[in-house]
């Protein structure tokens, strides 16, 4: 990453350097776009200094999701069509009836396989479709209740991308995101990168509360089979995405490798121009993101019980989790990292820290983006008069 | 108001007056309707004394669902026809599956105007009225979401009662409720009664939250675009309830002006006679007042994630805000204000606090009705023997 | 109850006699079913010990779904059906488009009847059943709304079971569940039991909070009545449960007696075979256990805002309550016991304390259903190697 810091957005790096000066260990990358511009590119902390790189979880679900609405643009998806006028094969079990908008907002109820499945077909997209394909919903439909598909949400993601362009969903990200905008953000992490792959480190160690495999929040993260690679059996989400063998296949759900810098500029050049990247015009025109930011479903979730709004794919804000306004689209990580569109504000935001940073009332990362957004407001007013 | 402590509710006037003495300032009034009778009608502290009057914020939405009712009653509107029967604008965007009572329950998504609206719409309900008709909902339709109009509904409401009366909520409000009950509640305060006014008070300073003016709390009460009044800008809601334009105005949503037995009395007298006022039966039949105080919506509010429960523009009583019966229909106010009819126990109440008190587990008005209920309780198990 | 510890579950026991140590008075029953052996039968404190039986409260709801479950089995009863093909009069106020399931699974709003309803009605099943055949449902139907019929629960099983077999519930599962399995756990209990009853006892007091008896919750609780016994006057839940009219009658909702390893015998026998009580077989097949047990409803519940969901008359596990798998299907009551089926890890499980031990962020039941599941998971692991 770059190292900038403007005036106006001086308080967000201020805020990291605040909380390094305390917290032993503390290192994280923020990065924010404003109409275009990179406003604030900064790290604290050693281990994600530099040209670092590192696993960025479930904000790779909305990289995915960055792929799917490029398609509902060309047309070649459209949400509220019937799944299975594109997988016919989804549609046992009463499944033929939600819409590929229900299917990407987490209504599916199509967690996980109960009892797990070997990782031969955790990492395996299309064999893991196939099951989904085949397995009733945990929840009843028709009553829009949504549940966090923590890995399969990028097996449906990548079988619907496949069946609409015959290509892997990484492939149309690295043709048409990445690599057009010549940032350092990958679904699929070559081997060349590995000197600057950074790991996300554990978390602190936490009382161990008992995790029920075959529960809701259980079939989500595959944990009755757990992960056995081929560098041997792996225990945890930190050990998973820090997995060569993940990262170089780049699962949809949580395979993503980048730098805050390069996230914060596929999100602003998602609405936007970003001249600096020789970008004239937001790759999804303002009818497409307003489409596919548009929320779809808002409930407790199944496998949590925690407020949630999806729309398609992207994760929204709520009261719980007030990442920004209506319009934002984006998606948090497992390691606390978050990522986001916000055309309200003409932002692209990422923040993300070396390890999860637990459960907080309101977490780091939607802390810095209220920050954002009060400095934006700030110049909203005084543009104003 | 009178100055009234009937024996079995003088613990209510004891509650009050053993708070005054520990809170410093603690002003406030509180007046109930027992079977028609006039049983408490008492006030503390020097600010809201004598024959104080007040802006009683969304007290005011209480206040125009009953005109709604008396509109319901006469036929005039029909809750589960479409909104588009009455008001064929209002269709747009798929809102004209909408049923009037799903709008107003607060289920249609217009909660106001990204960016804000001016204060010459904000304070003009048939110009405000026709920008909402062609908006979109902010949530997906046809799943039973709920979240808190708090000033587009009394735009709604206006506006659908103009469509059917031709004439101005406050006027049918004025004709039909205020003018025969003889009460000091107003909606539209002339400016006679301006000696009598007395200012809401600011709350007690709280750390400032970020408050996104984009987000659904943030359209809900035009946050972005604030009040600019003829007197000057005005940044918060107090002064807003303060300002003599709005009072003079008076919209459907929050600008009432009332003390605290008038309200008590016009709720008593909604589905019950009370002779010291000329009214021989309620103003509701049982037929009216059961079906517009029937539960149309049940969740989680998406602008603040709180557990609500609305009627046809009432509040229902829900656990968390357990301010009656299921038969009680009322309104809150965003000055901890309270004001509520409830059948079942033979109740009109009302309690108005000079200022907001803050966010509690219980509302200091919820704890009054539930001592009120308690007495009431009592008197029916002595009845029974 | 024998006394049954086995090494693996040994922990279990140790829990409750580590608990029995610092609880003043603490007596409970615990006992589990793993693969159809009794590998733990025990109890601390004096009060359960030995031969005791005592109420079991809403596990007896438990119960009364299990003998749902096998009419379901029979073809007697489809789920999905509309209640009105089975209950015709059930259908007036729009709830005729209510299914069975719906109804089961606490949909349909018929908590109770405001004022409550008089002891020689609520203790009459079938007047009882008579009465909310013709009551509107006290919210919106078509939303999923969930609401705990704490009482009419049993009233509702009760009449279906009548109408599709011409005989009561309590008859049922005395023929087809508790006599073929031989244990001790009853829906009417016999005079003869009289001396192995044991009292439930009061709760530790606590802060009175007030409870409307016209809220959802007082609906479903009938308070507004309360129980006049031929005994005298009842006023809380646990004399009640204590009176031995009650206890005779065996109302499906709440009136069942039984000791801790009765209950886990029935659910181990439920789904699999327990060749100590001559049960080669499950009584419920896979498929039908399947279909009983799938969940019909999720959501905060109307009655008391707890999030909640609900199987054919079962309680299912959330991240609230999480007692099991997405697979097991049981109950908890008020006096704070539990028992459930779980074929995910093949238990039958029960624990019946003394007493209610209050609302906790986890209960003692579920605490003791997560080691078992615990010791489950151990075995498990060590099985694949």
């Amino acid at each position: 990453m770059e190292s900038v810091i403007t005036d106006d957005f001086a308080p967000l790096a201020q805020a990291l350097q605040d909380r390094a000066a305390v917290e032993d260990g503390y290192s994280a990358q923020l990065a924010v776009y404003h109409r275009g511009a990179l406003v604030l590119s900064h790290s604290v902390g050693e281990h994600l200094s530099g040209d670092a790189l590192t696993c960025v979880f479930s904000c790779t679900k909305g990289l995915s999701a960055l792929v799917i609405a490029l398609l509902v643009q060309d047309g070649l998806i459209d949400p509220v069509a019937p799944i299975t006028d594109y997988w016919p094969e989804f549609g046992t079990h009463g499944k033929g009836k939600l819409s590929v908008g229900e299917v990407l907002s987490h209504q599916a109820g199509v967690l996980g396989v109960p009892g797990g499945v070997p990782s031969q077909v955790l990492l395996n997209s299309s064999e893991y479709a196939k099951i989904l394909a085949t397995m009733p919903s945990i929840w009843p439909l028709g009553q829009n209740i949504v549940g966090y598909h923590a890995i399969t949400m990028g097996v449906l993601m990548e079988e619907l991308v496949r069946r609409v362009t015959g290509k892997e969903l990484k492939e149309v990200f690295e043709e048409r995101i990445r690599k057009p905008l010549g940032v350092d953000a990958y679904i699929g992490q070559d081997d060349s990168l590995e000197p600057r792959y950074r790991d996300v480190l554990p978390a602190a160690p936490a009382e161990p509360a008992f995790f029920d495999p075959f529960s809701p929040a259980g079939l989500a993260v595959n944990s009755a089979s757990g992960f056995a690679l081929d560098s041997g059996p792996v225990y945890n989400w930190h050990e998973l995405a820090n997995s060569r063998q993940v990262r170089r296949l780049g699962p949809a759900s949580m395979g993503g490798v980048a730098d805050a810098q390069s996230l914060a500029a596929i999100y602003a050049a998602s609405f936007g121009p970003v001249p600096s990247l020789g970008a004239a015009r937001g790759f999804l025109s303002e009818d497409t993101w307003s489409r596919v930011s548009a929320e779809l479903v808002y409930g407790h979730d199944r496998t949590n019980g925690l407020l949630q709004a999806f729309a398609l794919g992207f994760m929204k804000a709520t009261a719980r989790n007030d990442y920004g306004s209506i319009f934002a689209y984006g998606h948090d990580g497992a390691n606390s990292s978050l990522a986001f569109a916000d055309p309200a504000y003409q932002l692209g935001f990422a923040y993300i820290p070396s390890r999860n940073e637990g459960e907080k009332s309101i977490s780091t990362g939607v802390q810095l983006s209220q920050l954002a957004r009060q400095v934006v407001i700030g110049k909203m007013m005084q543009a104003k008069g």
